[in-house]
Order: structure tokens, then sequence, then C-alpha cells
């Protein structure tokens, strides 16, 4: 195992096929340009099994990462461990709860995604869910920027953002997207219910598939002239109004 | 005039007098240490009047950002105008508004204090509140994290927390400091009559004495296990509530 800066690097086909057999947290495999037969196949069924991204790419691209013998396959170790949906969603109901998830639609930016992950944790949401394409790198910044709370919070890892808010609606749990064009105010949704909300990167917003999937379109309310609020204050206004209906709504006057 | 990175610099005792004379825009004046009669009086006077943070520094210092003769005095323009309390909160009233005011107490990080200002002016805050001492440099990185809304809300510099607190009680401003420690939540507090909140720096939170001007305190609810909230969420939090309870509030139903 070589440490390229904060990250460990898994190099060599049977080194990289025991991690992922282990459950060792991966952020992606990357695979030679050309390399086919078993190794290839038995890389693809348990990368897919496992939620790990694979990528095929030049053996330059693997000479400049590892120096040894990698024999065509590089694995980058994680800094947190991965969930998925399934895992999740399941033990928040036989607690009781009422299930309050976040989905990241093409948040890059690593400090939005840190600052996401604080306030999402600090405000009682159970996961956040991100895609293994489009999201931001998990790395020392974003651990930072989220002050410990990608140690405590689950973070699921989907390979579809689509079939994962579809997966969420199966079981019962309401998706929304915040929209500039909706009409229907952020105060006026039912968020002591399952819910989820669904946050787009800083600029471009929610793709337009994503937002269609969702339930319901709501408006955070504004009066400024500033075009729009910061992705990672949105995320605090919605967390905030989840909670206050959460605990004022549900104490008796 | 000459340029430092991103800020115009004013040098020599008419132009430093006239440019404080003519209001324009200025984040402080040096004087160069030693400096006494006339020269000295004047530039005080000035400063005090226009509200300039006046510095006395060693000649190598001027010597450094100026290269022509600067006879011992400096300014460095700003890139806003700075108002004063009592020019914005008067127009507030006249407008039949009821006042929404963010005063910062030690928020030296240049993009929280960005964030916050693109928060306060997109929820529909009527000013920042800041110090002459131990505030964020509005420099081009603050412009750019506020997305703008730091050319359109008026931010407030004033020599004293506490007098500007007490200036916006006697106005009928009811003044609120989050805590960790209180017990009334945010949602309970009354937001529709004129108020301030008090922001404090990460990590430190508001300074006692400043706390302790404060009419109530309140806390924002929390979940999670993550130490609080970036204080740039939690001014989206108060803002939100401000703004929902002034929106959903004031509509008959």
């Amino acid at each position: 195992m070589a440490k390229q800066k904060d990250i460990s690097i898994i190099y060599g086909r049977h080194p990289v096929t025991d991690a992922l057999r282990s459950g060792t947290p991966i952020d992606k495999v990357m695979l030679q340009q050309g390399i086919r037969g078993e190794m290839e196949k038995e890389l693809r069924h348990l990368c897919r099994d496992e939620g790990v991204p694979l990528q095929v790419v030049p053996k330059e691209r693997l000479n400049k990462i590892v120096r040894g013998n990698h024999q065509g396959v590089v694995a980058l170790q994680a800094l947190i461990r991965y969930y998925r949906l399934e895992d999740v969603l399941p033990g928040i109901y036989e607690r009781s709860e009422a299930p309050l998830v976040v989905l990241l639609d093409g948040v890059t930016d690593v400090r939005n995604f840190g600052a996401i992950a604080r306030t999402a944790e600090a405000a009682g949401a159970h996961a956040l869910v991100i895609t293994q394409k489009n999201s931001a790198q998990i790395n020392a910044e974003a651990m930072k920027a989220s002050a410990g709370a990608l140690s405590v919070i689950p973070v699921c890892r989907e390979s579809s953002l689509i079939t994962a808010i579809e997966y969420l609606q199966m079981s019962g749990v309401k998706v929304l997207a915040s929209s500039l064009e909706a009409s229907r105010p952020l105060y006026e949704l039912s968020l002591r219910q399952p819910v989820a909300f669904i946050l787009g990167a800083e600029g471009e917003g929610i793709s337009p598939p994503v937002a269609r999937a969702a339930d319901e379109q709501f408006v955070i309310p504004q009066k400024g002239t500033t075009d729009s609020f910061n992705v990672s204050v949105a995320a605090g206004m919605m967390l905030y109004e989840a909670m206050r209906q959460r605990i004022q709504e549900g104490t008796p006057s």
C-alpha cells in the first residue's frame, strides 16, 4: 500500500480484489486499458456488487500513481466508509423515526460538500446521498470543512440519483426539490413525514431529469436582489425548517 | 493614487485630507509614528468624524506601501462605501418596515463574511454592522464570496459594537444573541418586530460583554453530534426564520 498525498493506494490484482471483498472503503478502481479476460470480469463484478466506480485508464496514468508492478489495476482507498440507501433506510424506520435524507445532484465543490455534511449531521439528517460520478471528492479538505461530520453521518453512494429517488419513493419517502420557479414556499411543506431534499450544484441547480423525478418542487422565499442563496446556506434553511416542524409542531401546546 | 493588488492607495497630507472630506470610501488611514502638530490633529478629527480607523505605524511600513513622498500619511481606499447606523435606521422606519439588522462580532474570516453578506441581502436584511477593529477585510475575495451583495446591502462601520447595540435598543430594535447555553429556541422569538441578530466568530462565538448587552439569548436547535453550525449557515437559519415569520404570519389565513 503506497501513499499519495493523503490517499492510500492499493495495487495489483490480488490486493485490490481482496480489498473489495473485505469491504475496505474504496473511492474508485482504475483498470488499465486493453485488459480483458478473467481479471476484468472479476473486477467489474466486484465493483458493481460493492458500488465502487470502475474507471478504464491508459497504462501511463497507472505508472504515474504506482512505481511498483501494478499488474494493470490500482484502487484508491477512501477516507470514509460508503453505504447504500438499502443499508441505511430500514434502520431509520425500525427506530420509529421519520427519515430525513439529503441528495446531492452534481455538488462537486469540496468545501460546499463538507459544509453541507456538517449542517446535515448537526440538524439530525440520517444520510447524504451522492452519485458515483459527478460528486465532490471526499478528501482531507472535505473532511475538514465538515468539522468531523463526514465520519459520523452515513454517505450513500449510488450509481444513479434517479434510481435512488425511486427507491426512496417506494419506501415512503417524499422527495422534494427546491426551484426558483416554484410557488410553494419551504415553510408550507409537511416535513414531519419521511422526506428527502435534493440539492443542486451552485449556479446550475438541480438537473431537469432529477427535478422531474421529485414529488414536489418548492421555493425558499427571498427578498433581496442577489440571485440566490449559496447551496450550503440553502441546505441549512431546509434542514432548519424540518427540525423546526419536527420539534415545534411535535410539542403539544 | 498608486495601486497595490486590488486596493487603491492615497498618500500625502492634502490628498488624504481631501479624500476624507469628500467622503471617498476609506478602509483606514495610516499615520507615521512621531508625527505631531496640526496634521495629526486634523487627521484624528477627520477620521473620528468620518468613522475611519486611524492607525499609527512605523515609517518603514509606509515606505513599503508607497514609493513616492507620502509625507507620513497613507490611506487605503475601500471597495465599498461605509455607512453609520444613524444614516440607515431612520429610513427603514420611514418606509414603515421593521428593521432586520445583522451585527458581526469578530467575524474576521473573509469568506464567511462575504457569505453572510450574500445571505443577509437575499433574505431582506437592511444592514450589516461591523466594527472598525477585529472585522474581516472587505477585499476582492469578500466581494466575490458575497456574489455582489456587498455592493447592495449597507455595511455600517461602528467604533464599538456595544454602543451600536445601545443605539439600536434606543431606536426600538430588539437585539438577539445566539448561545449554545440558551434554552429558548430560535422559532419561539418574535421576529416580526424590529430585531437585530448578533453573530460571533467561528469557534469563539459572541464575546461576553457583547452577549450581555443583548436583550435576549436564544439557541438554534440541534440534533446531531457535531459541535455547532458554521456561522454563515447559522446566519442563514436566523434570517430564514425571520423571513418565514414576516411572510407566513403576516398573511391572513
